[in-house]
């Protein structure tokens, strides 16, 4: 398998942690983003949303949208699990995960702050206020949902990683670049810290990846 | 069970159109988005992120995440599937209902059309473009990804109604909200129009949901 990603891609961050966790090895292409690369003609045939990640299969069938690829990936690589035994408790991992996922990411990327800047003229500060206001009002529920409720354990569902915990940590990072005020987040900064002592959350960072850049 | 939601809301439709699909009676409530019912302490009570729609289970257990809750229906209502059983398949079915799920709605939806207009100060003309942006945008994507597939029917993925159609119905009705030129995506018009003339999509629309306004 293949992996078309690019190092501070939030989504392509949350299938290199499962690869990571379940141990499975795969080849690393990137596409850089902020060159476009993602946009030119070879990779659209790939993949029609031009975004990565793309996994791409030993037959050559492609795959996308970086929850499809985790879910995928933990029907055919069962272990460890990323998602609990009982529907209520996948119900809830499957929510966590979405709320970075679906509710605070494709609003603060690259393409909408892109074009938050050409069509309405924004500063890049302006952008980054965007940024932190999408952020901070997906952290709010995501606190919310995690401090106080008995089945948050040393990560966001139990004892173990979940598709939350790769889904909330990118979103962290993101955080961090954007100046998001994460001491309103006690319970989110604590499952970060934990994740980031693993191993495979680690070794997926941005910084650590072949394309990273300063 | 209860649903909560807004007769309008493309993730309570979602939802509605899997109820339907799988024949499972549950209980309607609303939330009037327009008039922020969804802002209330006692709904912020039961879902942190103040978003419709919430599952309301019989012993009080509250889902979320209109994705999520989906999954939860399949994993407990199996018949009918809304999703194929070959991984490959499911991730193909997973990857089509994000495209509106992640990458559409929620950068089009009401609470981003609302902070465009009250802190960019965007006519609503302004976000009626900036909202057909984005959903051309994915439909472009959705439109490649079915159109030449073998794998697409008379649905988006072979003769049965899957996950992938029940997130793109109500991003259709959005486009026709936001006057989407739709020649340009004859195979999701195609695939629209079967699954309008299917009971379960129909009854699910928003004109005819008890709490629906013209």
């Amino acid at each position: 398998m293949k992996l078309i990603g690019y190092f501070r891609s939030s989504a392509a961050f949350r299938v290199r942690i499962a690869l990571n966790l379940k141990g499975i090895e795969v080849e690393h292409a990137t596409r850089h983003l902020r060159r476009g690369e993602h946009q030119a003609a070879d990779y659209a045939a790939l993949n029609p949303q031009k975004l990565v990640p793309a996994l791409v299969l030993d037959d050559g069938e492609v795959l996308t949208q970086s929850l499809a690829i985790l879910e995928y990936l933990e029907e055919t690589h069962p272990a460890p699990p990323l998602l609990p035994r009982d529907p209520v408790g996948r119900a809830r991992v499957r929510a966590l995960a979405l709320i970075p996922t679906a509710d605070i990411h494709p609003i603060q990327n690259l393409r909408v702050m892109s074009y938050l800047r050409s069509k309405y003229g924004q500063s890049e500060e302006a952008t980054f206020a965007w940024s932190r206001h999408w952020i901070e009002t997906g952290f709010d529920a995501y606190e919310a949902m995690v401090a106080g409720d008995r089945r948050t354990g040393a990560f966001s569902h139990g004892a173990e990683p979940s598709m939350a915990d790769l889904c909330l940590v990118p979103q962290v990072f993101n955080a961090g670049r954007f100046k998001v005020d994460m001491s309103r987040y006690p319970t989110i900064r604590r499952i970060f810290d934990t994740c980031m002592n693993h191993p495979a959350f680690d070794a997926a960072q941005p910084a650590k990846q072949p394309d990273a850049e300063p």
